[in-house]
């Protein structure tokens, strides 16, 4: 037989699917790259102009927001703010100091970071390090916004590996990414005989020693239930 | 041979691809759906809370747009206008008269409409119907927000039939609308002995006659093409 995808020629042994399906299947792709174009095409129309961007002028925002490393305020918008924010829409909607001066005060943060979290706020882009998205990770879980969260959590889970993954599961377990911490969780068990030489270990036995017995108690029902697979 | 698709038996004839293209295949539908999934996300930040929305006080803005058959302005903001229209844009970055005093009058357009158009340059989405799809997209036009001139216009598309086709002829002709000239003008050629009684084709010779003029070039042409394939 011939295959109508491939073009080539085929044995009973290898037959996929039949015709009716493999042109209905066919159809669902096309229709799914078409919503998916149109999708693209409602995003280009949704972004924002990041007001971070070089070329527009301080004082295009009607609010700004200012860290304590640098007396260059980063101009913003109180509407994309409290849209993106509920923790900035509370904020900005009462009478808080920072709704009647007009200028929000982070110390908590560098100014880079924070100019990638407005950035971020206006076109839900960012460009990543591993340092930037535990920065912005953290900022986003203090200003509850969730697509930032789940997007540095995204590239933190890319990045893990079994000598980071102590560290790892510290962060996310500090910071409620739970995505990350069954990541992590999962590296160190797959390499428990090197757990305790791990970096970070140490400092997690001391300053969150619940969390490590999590680990051991844990392994100790994947090996049970190992053992009882092979019975 | 079964199919690993429907489960079902099927003969030589009838078949369509080998394993391999319908595993790959499988993977592909698996990988747009997860793509939709994060566009959707994305879109859902993305999206502005519509000032337009009846919990909003008229305050919420930093300008506001008044018709002239309603004395209730509509607020918005600044930077979101100007990022969806160029016209905006220019508008409010100038020293014309709205930019100065906070207020643009948009006089050849209802309160509903132009609420409407506010609504879609927060959130990308309206409720159309054929009036609203027809006034939105002059708005559209006038404005330059491409997105919702293609919007309305596929709208459009999807309810034009030969009864109506004349007429969607005539306005995407007045509307540089390519799309909706394409579709209403092939329905016409499709439907040449009823064109003359066509409501609409009096008042379009009247207007436009090069526009009918190019109905009949249009059909001739089909007309030959047709015979010549017949030949």
């Amino acid at each position: 037989m011939w295959c109508h995808s491939c073009r080539e020629e085929y044995e009973e042994v290898d037959a996929g699917t039949c015709k009716e399906c493999y042109e209905e299947a066919s159809e669902t792709e096309e229709e799914l790259k078409r919503e998916i174009h149109d999708l693209k095409a409602k995003l280009s129309f949704l972004r924002l102009s990041s007001p971070v961007d070089l070329n527009l002028p301080v004082s295009s925002g009607d609010i700004y927001l200012r860290t304590a490393d640098s007396c260059t305020p980063i101009p913003a918008h109180k509407a994309v703010l409290m849209s993106r924010s509920p923790v900035f829409k509370a904020m900005l909607e009462s009478e808080m100091e920072e709704s009647r001066s007009g200028s929000i005060k982070i110390t908590d943060v560098s100014y880079a970071v924070l100019r990638a979290f407005v950035h971020f706020l206006y076109t839900a882009e960012s460009l990543l390090d591993e340092q930037m998205a535990c920065d912005l990770l953290v900022l986003a879980e203090k200003y509850q916004v969730k697509h930032l969260k789940t997007y540095c959590e995204k590239f933190m889970i890319s990045k893990v590996n079994s000598e980071t993954a102590v560290l790892s599961l510290a962060f996310a377990h500090r910071h409620n990414a739970k995505m990350l911490l069954e990541t992590a969780l999962g590296l160190i068990l797959e390499n428990m005989s090197t757990l305790t030489a791990r970096e970070g270990y140490r400092e997690l036995v001391d300053k969150e020693p619940r969390l490590v017995v999590e680990i051991y108690e844990s392994y100790l029902s994947k090996v049970a239930n190992t053992a009882r697979e092979e019975q």
